[in-house]
């Protein structure tokens, strides 16, 4: 018989007193220090002993018994029940995991890439959308549904980047996902196959970081193809053909550079001809300043080899969790499965107020206020950087997106140590060669999106200051 | 020159003149009507022959000459420009894809199973969730944030599974996705090397067909094993050790067995042993209707060998998106890295909806709602089954869940032949069989979570009839 005496006192604030009861036995038995066979106090015994109602002690006992810790015979003692085997002491697990591979940068400082400015989110329209959806949904839009997304919402995006930026395609095409990682990884797992390593993949470079780190997770081989002021050059592209070619073609990340018309008729010629799929990102096209935004790269491909890739966490905010792909006809099919199983899926209610928050042109309205800030800022931006830093930074040209390339004049320069000296005084710039495969230029890349036009001019004389204090070389 | 005659005429009930100019002549341009080097009209020539303002063509030629399709030194006429080829004819692209094996299922039926009852759905609190949230949400919100979900939704949720569900864990171990397959999804890819074929998983047999599939597609090699009235029998479990073993101990899917204290001991006490991952899919332990649910397998691992995988969607909606993933520690830092890269992330708005919802008891007052209406749904369906098919099929308990498996009598039934005869006259039953990676048991599977109760003798009596005309082996 165990005693009671060597019970602990209850919590007697918690208010599952049964709960308490049920863990402290089952805990005692999985130990062994309750080993099997033993009898265990009575009900009454355990009850007048833990200082509670005799049915707390025996509704801990049933779920015991149910759970297979005690069990007893009709009119026998209640007893602990017995185990193959004590599980809780023995060897740890062994070494894990397959960790992917990418390089940490430092958030939260001034001039942050990829960041938007979600100071002036429509909130009170946005919450107008989303209180009346909450309403207004009812049973037939709460199931399953389609995973690709509601039609609401992909017809209203289709007419929207039909508009703006001449992609062509059926609302059937569109998938809504809550990212653009989620989107990169739903066409990896379509087009690299698991169990055949090394898939190839064409990635423009520099690149960006995290579409390098996905393909890779998802087990591709990636190839640098070298991109210049025009964007990526495919014929430099060397080796056996890929199965994917990721690029960003209205602003190259991180250089800014837009692809140019020959560029982009070679990559898609390049791309019928061996059986690739281009993925066209198109991050933030949203979002330019000097000149019209040039049309995306799958409006002029009619063989339909272009993936198209879009998001609302730098038009609209990263918390909203709201990206889309375009998807070509003939990969339909295998997409609608990939996406069913890997269930990166949007729900319902966000979808459908954003559908409404685009039909009633509140879309395109916060759209055209964040271009004037953001051109401000970039224009601040560009001007310092080239007043401050011009002799040593080859400075972009700033015509559109949310970050701006700039370019050590010294080829031998350390971009990473420069850019954790001028980070550790409140930045967070990022060093360019990181975010290279193959041979790198050393820079730096700012993000403008959160850097107000007034504060431009201080903020990056304050680089200068720290620039200069560096040796050549850093 | 290029003579205006051949133009068609444009829609002027579209309002956007301008692109239809623009792409007009793009689309020549591209498929080589308008040759490299010709001449295009003048914009007053061009804007008379389609009768549109000249600032109309005037703003398109701008566009096709920012693009790179047509060029103009000062002064001169303006020509299309020199591409390095047509790209727009030629050979189709190279075969595809990699398609997910996963069996197709009617869906849409009478016991349709995987599917609850969402007409109960708490409309009135969650709309009031929802809208206050939409309203109070601010800036420091809206950014990217904790890829793993917000703070307030994961100590909610945690403080509900572990007075519910027994489980034991830190708020930075869970992690919000939106569906049981991006949960899956997340573990497979920390666990599972993508470069590394055939990493092996063992499953239970038979199993979700969904956890199959997306285990696979994650490039693992399956191996089946054998679960019984105690669930999966760990010692049966053969060849080399397993990475990941997949669960569903509180209701075997799709047995409904569960898991007997003895099984899970040797369960945990194999998987540290092997350096194993046990997942446990606990997808609709909270519907329980005989006795108390029992806790959950990661309550009594103390060896942190337990990744715990729970959803929203058979509790509250499947329009909701919303599930969750608890991490043993040491895959934290594996997990954080896969999830922000992976992006299945969730909503803000809707994760701090779901917490205000849980906080305020909704959430908990619904599960008792549903509790009572699905127990009696799955007694009623027990019952009849019993009576009108009890002679050729063995019926499981029906102790909880939202489904019901029954057995053949007769092990050489067609059980895929006979649910496809069922189905065609309006019923979305499941063949067990096709739901065995090794040797398959035929029976059916009948989701209860929408059949009435007092609806559920009469369909089930149809059930019978149609059973009657099948020869035997059907």
């Amino acid at each position: 018989m165990v005693s009671v005496a060597q019970w602990p006192a209850l919590d007697r604030t918690s208010g599952d007193l049964e709960g308490q009861v049920y863990r402290l036995m089952r805990d005692r038995i999985l130990h062994g220090q309750l080993p099997a066979g033993q009898r265990v106090p009575s009900t009454r015994t355990m009850a007048l002993a833990l200082g509670v109602a005799r049915s707390t002690v025996v509704n801990a006992y049933d779920r015991l018994k149910a759970e297979g810790y005690l069990q007893s015979a009709t009119g026998a003692a209640t007893r602990v029940a017995a185990f193959p085997a004590a599980p809780l002491s023995g060897q740890a697990v062994s070494p894990m995991p397959n960790q992917p591979r990418i390089t940490e940068f430092k958030t939260g400082g001034l001039f942050e890439p990829g960041v938007p400015d979600v100071s002036a989110f429509p909130h009170a329209a946005w919450a107008r959308c989303l209180g009346a959806r909450g309403r207004s949904l009812r049973v037939h839009d709460l199931g399953y549904g389609d995973h690709g997304g509601i039609r609401e919402l992909r017809e209203a995006l289709l007419d929207h980047i039909a508009a703006t930026r001449g992609v062509i395609a059926r609302p059937e095409q569109v998938v809504i996902v809550p990212s653009t990682g989620a989107a990169i990884g739903l066409l990896a797992s379509v087009l690299l196959q698991p169990d055949h390593a090394g898939d190839i993949v064409w990635m423009e470079d520099p690149g960006y970081a995290s579409a390098q780190a996905i393909l890779r997770m998802a087990g591709a081989s990636l190839v640098p193809v070298p991109c210049d002021a025009e964007g990526i050059d495919i014929a430099q592209g060397a080796g056996p053909s890929p199965r994917l070619i990721y690029v960003t073609p209205s602003h190259q990340y991180p250089t800014g550079a837009t692809m140019s018309l020959p560029r982009r008729l070679a990559l898609l010629k390049f791309a019928r001809a061996n059986g690739a799929i281009v993925l066209e990102d198109d991050y933030d096209s949203e979002f330019q300043y000097a000149s019209r935004p040039i049309a995306a790269l799958q409006g002029i491909d009619r063989s339909e080899v272009v993936a198209y890739i879009g998001t609302f966490s730098k038009t609209l905010a990263p918390g909203l969790r709201v990206a889309y792909a375009v998807i070509p006809s003939r990969l339909l099919a295998a997409t609608e499965a990939a996406q069913r199983l890997r269930g990166a899926v949007v729900p319902v209610h966000i979808q459908a107020a954003l559908a409404d928050f685009m039909r009633e042109g509140r879309f395109r309205a916060h759209l055209r206020q964040m271009n004037a800030i953001y051109a401000e800022r970039m224009a601040a931006t560009v001007e310092a950087l080239r007043r401050y830093c011009g002799d040593g930074l080859e400075v972009a040209e700033g015509g559109g997106g949310l970050q701006l390339a700039s370019w050590f004049c010294d080829i031998e320069t350390d971009d990473v140590a420069v850019a954790r000296a001028i980070n550790s005084n409140g930045f967070a710039v990022r060093p360019i060669s990181a975010l290279y495969l193959g041979p790198a230029r050393p820079g730096l890349l700012l993000g403008i999106a959160r850097m107000e036009a007034r504060a431009a001019d201080a903020a990056v004389a304050r680089i200068a200051r720290l620039l200069a204090t560096m040796p050549v070389n850093a």
